[in-house]
């Protein structure tokens, strides 16, 4: 191989003389540099690299899910690079701290020089969050339009576009929906399921009644228990099931919702192994997403208190709002209220283990 | 010194006889074990032994805070205790991490079996939250009263009397206001100040008109900066301080927040360095303290969905509902809102800083 | 369920009365409680507490690959539970950090008061060590016999029992052992792959004679590069197979060495996914394991420079020589030596890859 | 201000035309594109751009060091600057875990192409080394000429020219060489000093001998015991102190050693903390930079085993290598064997005291 391949120079490979060229503080432009602006640059630069990244990573991801087929050499190839996501994700959360190292008055040397400029800009974190599911009606109100006015058009119409394209999340509802484990020829699991996640609400509700400080929370404890018993009913229930996603209260289609209970509730499966890490792996992103979010929040606050952004809005409030709204697989999270201790779990037939067993053990 | 110093044994040292032998699944008195108890266990009382270091550093902060006098060796031990205590805190926030690695079925294998041990109940945690200066009407409605029910009769007293005590708030409190710099004879600090203060806020008021995306966020900003304005003008008028602090608005008294003020704004200043790391950290202790209950709630939420915790009630919300309102130092971010870049920042007159450099320099 | 279960209190459930009665600064005994004494003993317990978990995860580990099969729901809980180990090595390297906010001087109050006692006595680390894999002769000199001697009769004795046992390391050799992947009719793999990999050793031998800095790497190179033939050619001889044991130059055997090759050239074949997720998590843990070795080194030197530690001995040096000696699953890095990139790989015949797929497709 | 300021775009300011359009991966030039190379080139340009602000920092840090005079606030941004970067360093150190998540296998895909690009080409790097202090002579002797062949000339010019500036090194060596503190009338410092430090070497002796487990030990430690005190006799004897450095046992020159050791002593000293502090930041600089290259070291072996890098030389030999020998602040760490806890500490004068206090007591 290496024969016919010309020799790489560390620097030209990496194209440093545009990368490192890349930093203008504008300070300069109106009066001696302001230090922290550099820093200020850098930071928001290695967040695009890695949007950059997540990005490359999400969209192999989703050609996956569009393909014909996804076979278990593919699932674990989605498995492999989610979990890549988490790693960046992780080192993201934490770069909060190193932003977290200008004071409020070392960045109001060179605020002033960045008006409007706002990370709402940030096209592909917006790319990021369309690709994942985000559409505009699950969006906090601000999100919804008025952030698209500070775009250019080429911008606007860019996402604009993408939002008419299924998102990840659709991918993943159709994946989880076309699962045929659902229906077993003389094997009544649901029916079984029903009555032992029923026994299990009831004990909750004793607990309750039994533990309650007062009886205010007496009451709010055995409302929320109540919405829990309607919810999971739902999910048995075609029409009831579709009132919850028109109040958003679920975004899964029912029998995504369904596979993703079975596969949860029986993850010790060899074939639900790697679906199982997805569900999970999405969840995650989705979780340190939201902290990202909050970490983010703080960060602006305790750099500006209550003053506005450079973009003219207080990025604080908006982003606090949107730390629990913005959030696309937020379904995964609640399905812990349906879940059965492994102990009180109905058994499966052995036809169905096997099926879902290996042909081939490597241990006969 | 060693002469008279008996031999000392690794594990007597540690009492590793009593510490490894304080973990008892209770699944095991039900049934066979569940294997993950045993982290849970231990995840619990691994924080429990940070929190007694905390509370360890803690309360020497607060003993040299109630001392004579805080003169510069002990302020110097006091910020380095804090910043011994973010690290830990540091520490308990990725600690998250590993409980997580526990699936929600994992957990109600023996979740039923703790009703209705609560984390509410740790005496350790309401003590570090009540030293810390959290009060009974800065708490959340549910912290006022309901979970003090959960207590036994020592431990509810144990607290009820911390809480007539002084907290570390108070202290610093106190300690900000005894701070001589806000007279200096000849020196209109404040009045210059209050002017620049007032043409930075202008200047907001300008980038907002130019910048609204729509009329309705032009009115919530102008909303929100008319609140700065009214909020700042407060620090210098003695009735309408009084108010904004019987309305929860700020709870730093009005000479303390001036001169942390003041700290901050001239931070640069030799005799202010160490306070203004003290200020610093408190703040960071704040957020930290913040995030741990963020991602606190997201783990529950995460391990039960909706669920009721075994205490009874449902640990996400109480949590997430706490993250926001259980703040002590809220008011060191906020000052942010009404911070000055050095360049507009008035010059001190030669006197001021002759008085807040060093007698002796070493640099001579 | 909780009908018959005795309600629990928080405090009981965590036997916090022993777990927080167990911190004893030996100054006390000698005058002035020194401040730091108390980070100390809690740092080390919280260590000794994670070890615990450690331990429950590693022997249950144990468990699975000792019975009599190992399927591969067996395998998945193996994999669940090295990364939950692998998390909590990553909290106990970031640990270091909190230790280090204690200076020299800080150290120096107590330090005398704890001699001879050493980290060497900790009985539950050795036991991690020896159950891992760590034997007398693979340890470094001072490990094989001088350190048993600080240990009282019950530990000594205990310990060198449990060398007597196989090790998890012999497990999971002999599980790879076991692997059928071997052979398959009418599938030459191995002398397709044998030359594969002698023409990627021969680009390499290429590379490096293009690109020597100078006659002296170029000899270094080269020398080194004939060792990787040797070893690799050995991997298909008995005889020097035997002797590359002999010289510590591998450890596992020849069959496991060329199964744990095989799964992870074809990692992406279902069958093999949980077996090359075991076979790099124990690599990570062992990676984990020697970088806090070395973080504990530096941490050491920072503390007492070249002063010997409380045991009398040199800690630093200690740990800096472990580092690279103690590893237990270093042959799963050396094997990156003799892997193929993807597009190098000889095809596997259709009757092998259907043997390792799912008989069950759940996309069709 | 804003009013003659021109409206900026997001996207503008972070240049992420250039920036974003810096990632070419090789692979494509000669078949399909390596999915994994994209993380590889952006990993890299992250570094890079950490680099690029590192370097900023240790511009500025290093200018004040030559500038005229070091007063408390100059100094005061030094110590901020340096927590910075430190806190840069720990991303850095995480960020290995990102590169981890691609397998030997996925960088075999694209490795061929690069030959014979190197890490040892990052410029920036080099830089970093150059400008903390590093020098050919105390660098490995693989750095000391072979690597300047693989750079091209520019390259190779401005770090030779560079290599003729002082370091930072030199700066932190002629500051605390400039320090005062050394001589105080009838202030006999250094000999109750001296008699203090070999008291606590005995000490050792005799831990030594109550503890050796062997007399192979006893002897090993005896001796370490006595380079220890030569080295400190060293300190006081201008010849002896000359030949440690000529054996590069120790880098400080004599008078700042002494200083060095004094500050940390005295550390409680309000005139001293900010001195302290930065002498601490560059230990703990280097401590990280170690870090940096061990895991580094790490990952190599995980990716390549003993097979040769990109470069043509074993990267993780080289890697290994370094961690050790490439450091510039170690007589730092070396110090605290020569420490005194704060009891065994001669009282300074009142004379002193008052001249390293405030003229001015905020608290009075």
């Amino acid at each position: 191989m290496p024969k016919n391949v010309k020799p790489v120079y560390y620097g030209d490979y990496l194209q440093l003389d545009k990368l490192l060229d890349s930093q203008q503080p504008h300070s300069k432009m109106y009066g001696p540099e302001a230090h922290d602006e550099m820093l200020f640059i850098i930071v928001h630069q290695v967040y695009e690299l890695w949007f950059k990244q997540v990005l490359h990573e999400l969209r192999a991801i989703y050609k996956e899910f569009r393909a014909e087929q996804l076979d278990d050499r593919a699932l674990q190839l989605v498995a492999h690079r989610l979990r890549r996501v988490l790693t960046i994700q992780d080192l993201m959360n934490d770069q909060v701290g190193v932003i977290e190292t200008m004071t409020p008055q070392e960045f109001l040397e060179f605020r002033d020089y960045l008006v409007p400029a706002s990370g709402f800009q940030s096209i592909q974190f917006k790319e990021l969050e369309i690709i994942l599911g985000l559409t505009r009606d699950t969006r906090i109100a601000f999100d919804q339009q008025s952030f698209y006015n500070r775009l250019n058009d080429e911008h606007r119409t860019y996402l604009e576009e993408l939002e008419t394209q299924p998102s990840l999340f659709d991918c993943v509802d159709q994946w989880l929906s076309r699962m045929p484990f659902l229906q077993f020829d003389d094997f009544s699991f649901w029916d079984v399921y029903q009555q032992a996640v029923t026994d299990s609400l009831d004990r909750d509700e004793e607990i309750i009644r039994q533990n309650a400080a007062d009886d205010g929370q007496l009451e709010t404890e055995l409302a929320s228990l109540q919405v829990n018993r309607d919810n999971f009913s739902a999910l048995f229930n075609n029409e009831r099931y579709k009132s919850l996603q028109e109040d958003n209260r679920v975004r899964l289609s029912q029998r995504a919702m369904l596979s993703a209970l079975f596969i949860t509730q029986y993850r010790e499966e060899p074939a639900f192994h790697l679906a199982h890490q997805v569900i999970t792996s999405l969840a995650e992103m989705d979780e340190k997403l939201t902290i990202w979010r909050y970490k983010h929040a703080m960060m602006v606050q305790r750099m500006l208190g209550t003053k506005i952004g450079t973009g003219g809005s207080s990025g604080h409030d908006y982003l606090r709002r949107t730390t629990e709204q913005n959030r696309v697989f937020k379904d995964f999270f609640a399905m812990a209220t349906y879940l059965l201790p492994k102990s009180a779990l109905p058994e499966l037939p052995s036809a169905v283990r096997q099926a879902l067993g290996f042909y081939f053990r490597h241990d006969d």
